[in-house]
């Protein structure tokens, strides 16, 4: 008997790419996507074509089913600022709700996997972040529909871990970008690559010296499905930290990309209130759990790649303007 | 036109004192008491006989009804460690998806009021704590469910707040106790009351050096009924400390309960699991909110009435078995 398998937010950026490693699977004898196209696209999955692909058009949190799965991967969420800050109590009912949804939905000794997220250390005191780091949000801030349902979820697996027994995989994903990323995502990486195919002007919001450490979702991806079902005889549920540490400024990735793309301008913008001054994943753990894996792929040849594919995306006539940051009074 | 008003967890220790200050007022038409009675008990409100009051047994995330409602006061959720590290499901339901539920049930330019917690600072590394202090939480942790969920509905209130104007009133209280905790609770005055007063012996774990800030049920009260309705004018929704800003250690309370009640006796036991080691709330921003209010009942004072009160109730053939606290690998 092969394996049931669902994934919420199949048709996202990072969802989508799972989807085909999950594809590639031998054991896998049916794979529910199950997607509200709130911030997934159809056509991240247009390419697939396999009999054992169920898409359901469905909220998570209302996602209904008799069935129950042999393994969950909870993905589900908007991941940038714009889109969850236009939309929170959405943002917190897809996480959180959508999470008690599908615990239940395990066979006894399923596992779920969840993505959470670097924002739960906020904007870190520490750095790099380890796991332990308890982190630095403002749980009434305007970033805290997602933080503080990513930080709520991953409290809520670690206690069904507890109390249940259910068997989890949390990781806490860093700045992933790369092809695939909506470009009306918002955030700085497609942003400013949506705009310097466009209109040519990036706009960096604060001085640009706040730091991110970029990881491309390729190399994301890899680590994701060995933690979640590749690597047997892992443990350690978690949380992990999974990104790329090497720490680039704003403005560097922004200054690259002008250099990149003739004509491409910088506009200095005001800063985006609680946006985190640095961030840079502690991947000691990681190493231990997943040995042999790194990030390999350097934020100048990840940008390019993705450059192609915007540059692409636009040749055939994507949605390419990206939204303005929500403006906030402090 | 009276106000129609619906209370979550009217029937439990600070719900019923609440319930007692809202059929006190004169523009009140209905008020709507939800309770499942997981922590919350019947004798609280037995006493009652006003025909405004509507009790109804249910879980507040499953709580349906066509009304809508003027004014939510949303306190639902056990607030004692062993209960809520029992249900750590039901406890993110309950603070949660009962609040989800709630904000939905508001009139146009209706108010919601929450009890959020001190728990929100976590084991905090700044004393006294201040709203602004973003708290040392560890969200996987065996507190987590209770933290987190606070935490995250908090985050929900004041997006809530920005996103859809409604009017917020969220508090964070520092260790209530006094006549109608249950007695078997489980926290530290009422599980030494309870103690003191059948087999004598005070289960105190740890070394007792960690501090609170003991807040008498009736001070707390006073302030929650200026915060949540009686003050006009306010415009601050929060978050705000309401407590006792007089910090004791735990050790310190049993020694005084070994002292009124003859053949009384500590036991040493070994630390709870990220007991919080210290816990006294900066009352700077609830001094501006509420002026002239502060906690004016000593613990020396508020223990004594609370031991004639659990007395009284033992006489009368409550439960008073205290639960042992959830023992955890940390």
């Amino acid at each position: 008997m092969g394996k049931k398998v669902l994934i919420s937010g199949g048709a996202g950026f990072i969802g989508s790419h799972m989807v085909d490693r999950l594809l590639r699977r031998n054991d896998l004898e049916t794979l529910v996507v199950v997607d509200n196209f709130w911030t997934g696209l159809a056509t991240n999955l247009a390419h697939i074509r396999d009999p054992r692909l169920n898409l359901v058009t469905s909220n998570i949190e209302d996602f209904a089913t008799g069935d129950k799965f042999d393994e969950i991967i909870h993905l589900a969420s908007p991941a940038s600022p714009p889109w969850y800050m236009r939309e929170p109590i959405r943002t917190i009912r897809a996480n959180l709700v959508g999470a008690l949804n599908l615990v239940e939905m395990l066979v006894p000794g399923g596992r779920m996997s969840f993505a959470s997220t670097s924002e739960v250390y906020g904007d870190p005191l520490v750095t790099p972040q380890p796991e332990s780091y308890r982190g630095f949000v403002d749980c009434t801030g305007p970033r805290s529909s997602y933080d503080e349902s990513k930080r709520c979820t991953e409290a809520l697996l670690f206690e069904c871990q507890r109390t249940r027994g259910i068997e989890i995989r949390v990781v806490r994903l860093f700045n992933v970008y790369g092809p695939r990323t909506r470009p009306d995502d918002g955030r700085a990486v497609s942003n400013f690559l949506s705009q310097a195919l466009t209109h040519g002007e990036l706009t960096l919001y604060g001085e640009g010296d706040q730091t991110r450490s970029w990881g491309y979702v390729d190399d994301i991806v890899d680590a994701l499905e060995r933690f979640f079902w590749l690597d047997s005889g892992i443990t350690y549920g978690g949380p992990l930290n999974v990104g790329n540490d090497r720490e680039i400024s704003v403005a560097e990735v922004a200054n690259y990309i002008v250099s990149l793309v003739p004509g491409a301008r910088i506009k200095m913008c005001p800063p985006i209130p609680q946006d985190p001054t640095n961030r840079r994943p502690d991947l000691t753990i990681c190493r231990q759990v997943l040995p042999g894996w790194q990030a390999n792929i350097t934020y100048e040849e990840g940008v390019k790649r993705t450059l192609d594919w915007f540059r692409d995306q636009i040749q055939h006539g994507a949605e390419t303007d990206a939204p303005s940051p929500v403006r906030l009074e402090d």
